[in-house]
């Protein structure tokens, strides 16, 4: 069996990866792309690394027409957008994978503190939050999704295992991620522009990003208990990758090698988890272009914390890949299906 | 079918690249890997990107367990050391395609008027140079293949279909490349050391790089007759990426979109070219990961002139995904086989 | 004697160094600044990189009040908008060093051909173009100085004591000029957004680039006939510095020591030209946030060419220094005030 | 008056940035330098950025020679060379500035146990600390002063003007670094080749960083009793900088405005560190090439912490810098004397 695909707002980055994700995938073909801004221009003339290899052009959406020509749907909007043309994909029987904000939260409230009023709030609950790592039996049943933002994804894959050890203090957890530039997206700003970001290193929305409700209430349901952690995102000159680095205060004694098996054992069918070697860290490097999520830690008892650190491609696994692995789930296909690029060396 | 592949020399760069590529091929399966240095070490301990998909250790070299092991041969070594290896895989029936300039000279007096005496000379007059796209015939019957250097191929592709054209005055030609820094090798060095590279370009063995007698020796068997052009290359701040701007004096009249045809032509079932269309330039981003080369170009009434821009990745149309290239068309495989990743839009 | 310095556009990017040049220089006072799309705002809350040392607000531009505060003005306009307000200076006996090209041509033809209708014609045969090592003379007694173009100065320094030259052929000259990419601007645009431009080389504007016109006049000026060279401009992912390499048919025989002794002479007075020892080729790196140029060489008698490359910070000698070392020269200042940056070693 | 001013390990990236400050520096003459690896080298043939500026050759170091050269020495020398130089110099009566940890510690010990044997133990007590920021006035009179690292520096800058704060709780530190990579100095390594840290980001040496204890034991004698912080180093693909997050627990209630205030009043007359308005986080971009460490700051109620943000050029304020702003207090120079760079704007 083969799904016809359709990625709404395709000439974002996110959109854009989906593409060439969608393009390689044995089991789907990409048979619809739209965008507003650039309806009846050919894909490849917005993005040329794609000629000879994706011959669509970019419709215009409309409800009817794209669930038509496609079995699942991926919207690749901004919040706001994504909750005003998803009710139409599945009032019509599609399956919707939506990569903005407007499907991550159970709580509307949340959501309307953080974002704006909520348009389509009674599909909140049916909505799975698409982190396939915990979620897979949720996402297998669902017609919603909302796909997990980047930041939470490399946040939540480490510190998802350990919510319920009894060694970590869940009330002293600090998360300092490390963020490529393309999780601004393609839309043009002085803080991206090449000039002000290159040579630089900046932290920016400093416990006041968007993404930290959206891990803690996942922490919090997985917990059964509210948790809220301090997180600090930071710009670096590099344009994919996203490393995080976790510091989780300890309660008992644990060593090293305890909570990498914990770890271990968590993530022992996850095909895109790779825990790291005791005294190996990850590099966004060793991620790249890829959906794995690559996992180092350490206890250190002279402060009894243990610190874990996360590597993901953003646009992949934060993203576009985790997307598809979401499809390959409610599909069916093998988790891994369109996701086996082998990676880059360097 | 499926050979069975051995790469020598696969913990450098071009190697490793190699084992990115091979364990990706639906035609062949990488049988062995050596490495003088990390003999006995696991390949994903050296490139940590491939944990979890590339399983082999680094063995040590010899003719006789290499030759057992694989089919086909890539030999990815500095030169001189091939030479030395290659005549013994040649002698056991293997196909062999080597990466360092060993065998991509015909005339033994100019590799050892640039490079040093050479110990296999016997073997330069069958070794074919592994440019698919002039030499596909002779590829297809050849038992060694001296895979072209990597300026020498960003600089042949465009120019190889118009030494024959009546309009280009074969005088008159500059070739001033640009390349990321991958190209220097994984050796470690003061010229590549990240803050020598960072934030600076500069020009380095101006007229006196290696690779330019041997652009010099095909463009002369090419074209019939004695070309010299004039070669800078220059390194730029990035990973990966060859860009070279080729100037060549027009000797009669000749628009920009008669340029274009006459590429198109030759290049019209070279799946592996892509010609952009008038007043659009390459971008080494639009070439990354993959195996295309792109070309753009102009011609200028005002100085008489027709500008060539050509982009490659240089690890991979430039090195490895040229050898496997090479592969296929050896073993009658298609072309793109094992080539087909989709191009990351950015 | 301190001269009253003002600065009319002080928020783009060739304005905001002369604001930096400016503050350190001995014999001058910034007085004031004017920005229309900052009109009021603190000049460090947009370039917070000088908080504490630069107190001054955007002022909006009238003739008047900058005239009343100034006694030279350095105008840091596009073009066009340059054009409207500099005969208001001019008028009120100001000095002005203008940064846009409207006043670098002699003949308004040749700007309107590549520019627009140029509205202050009159003053094109007085201002002078504002490059010291040839015009030092000229520009002493100048009111009106049109400050060159970053690419001109690069390609107009190694030429320029060449022109005379037996064994130079003015008509078959090539200048392939790699950039960072602060010569855009700090202007947002998708060309210049972050992800667009790391890790990726390209050209643009292949012999269409304005600046082609402004080094073909003064080339031409200078040798006593007209001399158009072909010229490629290229975008790098840094952010300050431009090298450029030019290559030169050769008439007669000539060696690389010749040449550089040829340079040598010519530059001998002239503070900021450095000729690289033989072998020694010019690094942006070196003259990063300083006003030098580099100049190294080759003569390859292979294809009887000379290579010349040179090296500057497209910020500083390519605009804002160069405009500094300007305005000293008008005042009597030493060449070097306010220049004498040490150079960082990286 | 003039003091003359030696550089022992001229050639390292420290050493040359010393050389650097001190061929500006008003009040000194950089007299001598000396390097094991290029003695009888000329300077700039080494870093080619200051030719024609610094003429000075290296020599070998013998005490007596740099004590009679120079009135004050700087050692940039690797750990333990430091200690087997100093005592000779210190015997003839120099002043002397050491950037290695050799006499960083009050406690041998501590030393000891991160780093191997120590020398010159005798030679610790009257060695001074060299943050002028606290320790200025002991400084003034200290014949010996160690020079502190640049994490240890980024992070004792924020906190020690809160280790007396009656809000904060010093058992709940976590400090979280991101360098560039000239902080890793000159001296080649696979870990610093170029294709090895561009477009990636990595933590290293997690909680066993040598600078830990530096860090601890400054802060612990400051405050009185024993604190432990964690931290986490990180390399980010740059040349210059380092931005470090400082997590701080909050016993009581406090807002951001009143630690600001804290702040404020804490560094009044500092010179060289400036406090972000509210809102604002610093960049390192903005304190490139400069002495000034910038500071951000914001209360979070949500897990009641503090999260302070400090930016420096770990080459100038990390190292060189600070030893130059050492030197003009030991000497009674202003504070800023050769060390008012105007900051680049980019």
């Amino acid at each position: 069996m083969v799904v016809r695909a359709a990625v709404v707002g395709a000439t974002g980055y996110a959109g854009a990866e989906l593409v060439r994700i969608l393009s390689g995938h044995p089991r789907a073909k990409l048979s619809m792309i739209t965008s507003r801004q650039h309806a009846g221009t050919t894909f490849s003339d917005i993005y040329p690394a794609l000629a000879g290899v994706v011959n669509l052009s970019c419709q215009t959406f409309s409800p009817e027409t794209v669930s038509e020509a496609a079995d699942v749907v991926f919207t690749a909007l901004p919040h706001k957008a994504s909750m005003a043309v998803v009710p139409g994909l599945i009032d019509r029987g599609k399956k919707v994978i939506d990569l903005s904000a407007d499907f991550r939260f159970k709580d509307p409230a949340l959501y309307e503190a953080w974002y704006e009023p909520h348009q389509a709030k009674d599909l909140l609950q049916s909505a799975v939050y698409g982190l396939p790592e915990i979620y897979s039996n949720e996402i297998q049943k669902a017609s919603l999704v909302g796909n997990p933002g980047c930041y939470p994804t490399s946040v939540l894959l480490p510190l998802l295992s350990l919510v319920k050890a009894p060694f970590v203090d869940l009330g002293n957890i600090v998360a300092d991620s490390k963020s490529g530039t393309s999780g601004a997206g393609r839309s043009v700003s002085l803080a991206t522009h090449f000039c002000e970001v290159n040579e630089g290193v900046r932290a920016y929305k400093v416990a006041e990003h968007r993404h930290n409700p959206e891990m803690d209430e996942v922490l919090s349901l997985v917990a059964g208990r509210t948790i809220h952690i301090t997180f600090t995102p930071h710009l670096v000159p590099m344009t994919r990758g996203m490393l995080t680095t976790v510091y989780v205060g300890l309660k008992g004694s644990v060593s090293t090698q305890e909570v990498a098996s914990y770890l271990g054992s968590f993530f022992a069918n996850k095909p895109f988890v790779r825990i790291c070697p005791p005294g190996r860290f990850p590099d966004t490097r060793h991620v790249k272009g890829t959906n794995y999520c690559d996992i180092g830690l350490k206890v250190t008892e002279r402060t009894r914390r243990l610190i874990i650190v996360s590597a993901i491609d953003n646009l992949v696994k934060g993203a576009s890949g985790q997307a598809v692995q979401n499809m390959n789930i409610m599909f069916g296909f093998p988790e891994t299906a369109g996701l086996d690029q082998v990676p880059f060396p360097l």
